[in-house]
């Protein structure tokens, strides 16, 4: 990997230093330095191994308000899929390898965007990263993580951005675990965890048992929250954890010890009672409610906490925009 | 719905002067004005539940031409679907309802065009247009209709354009229905109708019994025409109607009435001799062959009359520029 | 077909003085003039019957960097597939002619490219190049092949600027099958053949019995060699075309002869040890070793010619950028 590359591939290894550059540059650009040509003449390029709304969109908008171009490209819609692993004989599904892939895509734009989620199936290859990982090796410029397996940076930003706009203030956020038809990647609790955990939050994880976050994850954002003058605590008695949040962000995950076991959709629907409702917010302190979309209606979170006052998700979707401008900005370094 | 947004939802209730605007805006907008950057600045999303080529790229390119961008969004192309009824639980196919899809969007962007093809299986949800109307709810921007499951505001617009060009007065037009090989939806056929009606010409909508269009649909469009001096009359004799035509504009559409009925398909291969060929042609007043594409050939119309001097689609098509640059400005508040 | 417009159809039967210009225009174009806003408010619109990384990612970041905008339609991702055929009655899966689909697009864009593979099915069909005709038949603007049944012009001109860069004089040349999964169309070594052949290089093709490329194509790329100082030789024995090469470009082809028989993916297994590997690359001149991407590792060459010095792979990529502008330049007709 070109180390000496300003990547975004994670939020755990971020220096606070550039965490704290990355949410002030975006609050900056929120403003009317955000519709300046700051990145005039420069390509973004968008590599998405899965579908996205909010990222894409956000990306290609912030790249036209700032000048710069920003080409989408679907795996699988218009677009073969990449083989990542080393010394493989490609006689599989696999058309193209990373290195050749992005090799060449590192030399027709100024910097990548990857989105590869999790496969779901192997805990200890998702914690890897590996799709991620090859292709930061294999560029010759910044790639920018749209989601991987273990992270999602620009929702963390996002979210933290939020709490900021919404709260002002170090406070105690309750990152609940939520019910689900299916299960689902651990990429945004993770980048959640550790936007909270780099703003010195209070956070507490609440989830049923067996839904662990990955542990290397969980020591590195009590080791940033440390340093920062937070917290971070895990528990299973939701209820308990809600007395005094200011913030309840819900999210659902699949466990990953039941990665390629029949059980894993039954687990996601057998805490009913996990459901953000009107009688859970009412035992905080008053704390706006968080997702980072799409939601599912009347499974993760009841109608009246998505359609009341306290909820801030759309407000969490346009942070994007904001956020995404900033790693934009310093992927391609221009100061901003 | 925010009523005071400039959405462009539907023919039917477009007040006459601002019918009127947009079709002289469009034709200004043919002209160098559509090259200017009026709309400098300005991002378009279009969300697409279905194909589509001249409606995408129309926009796309009438977007650049005035300094804007247009950001395309597929569902189903790297984009997962969306649930617009309230107070539903998710837990279906739908990962995302259209509050929060919309919601963020309307942050990220100036106006949305959206693309929301009829059902074909139950025609009353179909006549209410409900992912329409959920989604202008939705918005805190403008929406554009890019086709609904009853109405096709921009091609009824490229459909006045090219009349008003080609026969440059009131006129008989014929909107006939044509064969096919599966039933289509209804919203090019009414949209063609009100903006005929709209035009005030003498439009003869013919087609074989059991083919009717939307009763409401009709009743504003017969309101429409007689406003603006022209009238809308309804018959199964097309040999009749097509007498004295100066314009004949042809389409399929399936029957509501047999909607997921397993006849549906047969009942429009049951009228082939409905082709609009030469000998059709021969019976009007040396009419111009409208259809709004894409067209079967030797289906819908015979090659002899598509390959002819008479044919205009590929007029209606280049129309479609020019209207969508107008829709465009307005939806976005810029004069032109 | 409107033979005055400056479409780029094949390679074959390019003036000599057109191939020049655009070798020498792409060159101009990888300085500080490809990023200069030469094709300010051009629209291009690119349609894709199949899949395409680098082509597309080239043609959207060359537009970007001259000023202009390029439409990306990918035939099944939001467009019906085109029926090219004449007097045909469309009553099977095409939704649209090509006469009225590129007859449209060519109203609302400058110049269009296409991208339609051969069918494999048909060596007949395929050599006729039936789309790529018709939709020039049918457009009013120039037509860009993209990759077709019989060429791939962008590829071969690319070709042709790498060895220019790499080895500066006319040289020995290379053009060696390769093994591989399945089938593949010929577009690519009947466009690296005719650029060599332009080039006035000293070209040998090598392959297995059975693999012959279209006799035309060989019989134009023989003429073009002749008359720019060069030759063209065919053999099958690859070990005695290797020596004194200075360039090995590898490619896999399906055999023509075999198309729709069930043996055609055994016969491209079936001589594995046509992968160019260390020992293949040890009996040439020091030559470097080309291949157009996508790849496949450890079947068509090996990981250690391809991770070597000698692999100039992505250059060949990054020059796509280079050409594409050029071609997009003549296309449009600004001097570049």
């Amino acid at each position: 990997m070109s180390t000496s590359l300003p990547h975004l591939l994670s939020l755990r290894d971020l220096p606070a230093a550039t965490w704290r550059a990355l949410v002030e540059s975006a609050e900056r650009l929120a403003g009317p330095a955000g519709r300046a040509p700051l990145l005039a003449g420069h390509r973004f390029g968008m590599v998405f191994f899965n579908a996205s709304l909010r990222t894409r969109t956000a990306f290609e908008v912030a790249a036209f308000d700032l000048g710069a171009h920003a080409v989408n490209l679907q795996v699988g819609g218009g677009l073969w899929s990449l083989e990542h692993r080393d010394g493989v004989r490609m006689d599989g599904p696999h058309a193209e390898h990373v290195k050749e892939g992005f090799g060449v895509l590192a030399r027709m734009v100024d910097a990548i965007g990857l989105r590869a989620f999790a496969g779901l199936v192997d805990a200890a290859a998702d914690a890897a990263d590996p799709i991620l990982h090859a292709a930061a090796r294999a560029s010759t410029v910044p790639i920018l993580n749209l989601e991987s397996a273990l992270d999602h940076p620009h929702q963390g930003l996002a979210d933290a951005l939020t709490v900021r706009r919404k709260i002002g203030e170090r406070a105690k956020v309750v990152l609940t675990w939520a019910p689900h038809i299916k299960p689902l990647p651990l990429a945004v609790p993770h980048a959640a965890l550790l936007a909270f955990a780099h703003e010195g939050h209070d956070v507490v994880v609440a989830h049923p048992e067996g839904f662990d976050l990955n542990a290397g994850i969980l020591a590195d954002a009590t080791r940033l929250a440390a340093a920062a003058g937070g917290s971070v605590q895990v528990t299973n008695d939701r209820s308990a954890a809600l007395a005094g949040a200011r913030v309840v962000y819900a999210k659902s995950w699949g466990s990953p010890a039941r990665y390629g076991r029949d059980d894993a959709a039954e687990a996601v629907q057998a805490h009913p009672d996990w459901i953000v409702d009107g009688a859970a917010m009412a035992r905080t302190d008053g704390a706006v409610f968080m997702h980072c979309l799409p939601v599912r209606r009347g499974v993760v979170v009841a109608d009246e906490v998505l359609d009341s006052a306290a909820s801030v998700v759309l407000d969490q979707g346009a942070a994007r925009l904001d956020v995404q401008k900033a790693t934009l900005c310093r992927a391609l370094g221009v100061q901003a």
